[in-house]
């Protein structure tokens, strides 16, 4: 199941950016799931990685490779993420690193290994080789769609943004791909994004921007709390495009990232693992932007407000006692007003005297949902993205390993 | 379904305390759902409740009872929570504790009034207040169960426990029953929880033990980690029996007041909804408590953990993933150590060498799994139970109010 519309966007070519997907047949045959894109020399390459304490030997290893030298492949595979392997699993994605290198006429530390798929399981390095032929042959800067189906694990769909920019010196055009579906809940990165544009812009810059822009899409959606090992989220400017050279570059460059971040991250929700509902939680008045943040995952984690999302049942009882226990000091419950869509459901600390079952369930049975909740404590707000928790994302998770 | 076995104890009576439930038809008719409490002149009594902000009316009229006087009766309702009522709730709270002490001829202040079940409604104040004469007319030493099965809204048991500890002054019972089965994180309490004994305990002194107690039971259970707008639990040492006098009195006393609360918080997770496993989380080698609570709540919160553990997957690695997700500073992984019932699961920051699936799948396929996790980092310890995520409970919870 999923929610909204599901067409993969025409993306245009960047120049010296190139993408190959091969079937390497790691977990199951016939399905693309081995996947190089190329990084044409002098680009900057940005990345954001999981914080998860057992992040993956891929995490480990393409943070080390991206502070030796500019990379010049990124080699993604699914079915194995090569997490929880120990000393075992960094030699392993080294050993696709070096293959890669090798085919390619590379060092290398100028590929950035990522994985994703079952955790714990020792990565077929000599499947992965064996299919890398197929992939550089496939080389081509018009397979998006190709590279971002060779990225899925448990998703139902491909996901892309694309958008493109005026600076004053040019059109700038930013290319994006991502997979996630289940254990979302991002921190610095989501499961996996690639994202490339043509502007130049040096990396640390690029480094700074792709964070700020991250902090408020990839890092601000949750399918079920679950941190991945293997969250990555990776920027290339290729340089061959327009510099970005003023303050107003800057806002529209940085305004047009955060759209295809976003996206791509509203993207994996709709595409949540079992989701029939897509929840867009605006929490406001705020004293902090980080208390705002915590608010909104207390809500977005309740499994007693997603099953109420799931049943359709406008059950505002939950969101409130989840606003109520969500870890922020001294929360005054008289100040709180939480809205569903067009609809007031609570005030001055408890159900709205407007408030009718009718006008609550007219909302609920909506696919798409907004929950809007003003605390009366400043002027931060946050927004997060979520998904309900159905009987679907039980069975899935129930039977994915088997 | 619930997990283990389900039998109620005989319960000694409490010189003094005495039980009596009536069918007030708050919600549902023909089902016992009003539950009166008498206490003793001269008894002390303590409490603990939520700390959700938006704690149910209720709540915030036995915190101020309990500061003016000391209570002679409990009075608890099921079928509506009086919770996000606002002013109307209090009042309407406040309109029981009056017609109950009428009844009985005490001060609405002497009254604690306790509500649960569905959040939002207002309380039908009529029919409790008609099914007090009846509840009064049962009142007896010996209504343990009766008011056990008072108390419960999803429950699908009855919850008691009972212990008699060697006083030097001689022998002193505790009693006591509890309610939970979803929307259970509790914070300072359970949902609801009544325990009596017969020692003689300054109240100052009763609550700080009550709280000790409860920091490692009921503050140490989750089944969906929603903390409840209700949650209580009350002690009563009704000081017709022993004093505690000496160091070992008060050793012996306290350890019985644990292992009393320990049963009633189990028995909430062995019946927690959809629950088809219990599981206990032992987190070891913490830095400090708190730390070792963190972790453990973690994995008890993972909805990929707890699905694994519906469908009996020794899928360790989203164990892993969990525990290096926890907000834990500095979690250095080569340490970490991690066990499923007798089987190694990680160490060296991966799966353990000797581990293999089929001793896996032997632990998950009990009904009662330990996971054991050491982090190497200190001499703290926490014990957490916790339930698994099953399809019953998505069912439950989507339709609970229709």
């Amino acid at each position: 199941m999923a929610v909204g519309e599901a067409s993969f966007p025409h993306m245009p070519a960047i120049d010296g950016v190139r993408l190959g997907a091969a079937m390497a047949g790691i977990k199951k045959p016939n399905r693309r799931d081995l996947v190089v894109i190329e990084i044409p020399e002098g680009a900057s390459v940005a990345a954001t990685f999981t914080r998860n304490a057992f992040c993956a030997a891929p995490v480990h290893v393409a943070k080390a490779h991206l502070t030796q030298t500019p990379p010049r492949y990124l080699l993604i595979n699914t079915g194995n993420a090569n997490a929880g392997t120990g000393s075992r699993g960094i030699a392993d994605a080294e050993r696709c690193c070096s293959a890669l290198a090798s085919l390619a006429g590379v060092d290398p530390q100028q590929v950035l290994p990522f994985s994703t798929g079952v955790i714990g399981e020792t990565l077929p390095v000599e499947k992965i080789a064996a299919g890398l032929p197929q992939a550089l042959t496939q080389l081509d800067g018009a397979q998006w769609a190709e590279a971002a189906e060779g990225i899925l694990t448990t998703d139902t769909r491909v996901k892309g943004a694309t958008a493109q920019v005026e600076l004053s010196g040019g059109t700038v055009t930013l290319n994006g791909i991502s997979k996630g579906s289940g254990m979302i809940k991002p921190n610095m990165a989501t499961m996996l994004g690639f994202v490339a544009c043509d502007a130049e812009i040096p990396a640390a810059t690029l480094s700074q921007w792709l964070r700020d822009s991250v902090a408020v899409s990839f890092n601000a959606i949750t399918v079920d709390s679950d941190t991945s090992t293997n969250d990555a989220c990776t920027l290339i400017a290729t340089g061959r495009g327009p510099q970005v050279v003023s303050a107003e570059d800057e806002r529209r460059f940085r305004a047009a990232l955060t759209q295809v971040l976003t996206e791509l991250a509203q993207a994996i929700i709709r595409d949540a693992e079992g989701a029939t509902k897509f929840v867009t939680l605006e929490v406001e008045e705020a004293a902090s932007v980080e208390e705002a943040r915590e608010v909104a995952f207390t809500v977005a984690h309740s499994p007693l407000v997603k099953t109420a999302l799931y049943a359709s049942d406008a059950n505002w009882g939950r969101i409130l006692a989840a606003v109520g226990r969500a870890p922020v000091e001294a929360l005054d419950v008289e100040r709180i007003v939480i809205d569903l869509g067009d609809v007031r459901l609570v005030e001055h600390g408890g159900r709205a005297e407007s408030y009718t079952e009718a006008a609550g369930s007219r909302v609920m049975a909506q696919a798409e949902i907004t929950i809007r909740i003003r605390l009366g404590r400043g002027e931060a707000r946050a927004t997060v993205w979520t998904s309900d928790l159905s009987h679907d994302y039980v069975s899935i998770n129930a039977d994915y390993r088997s």
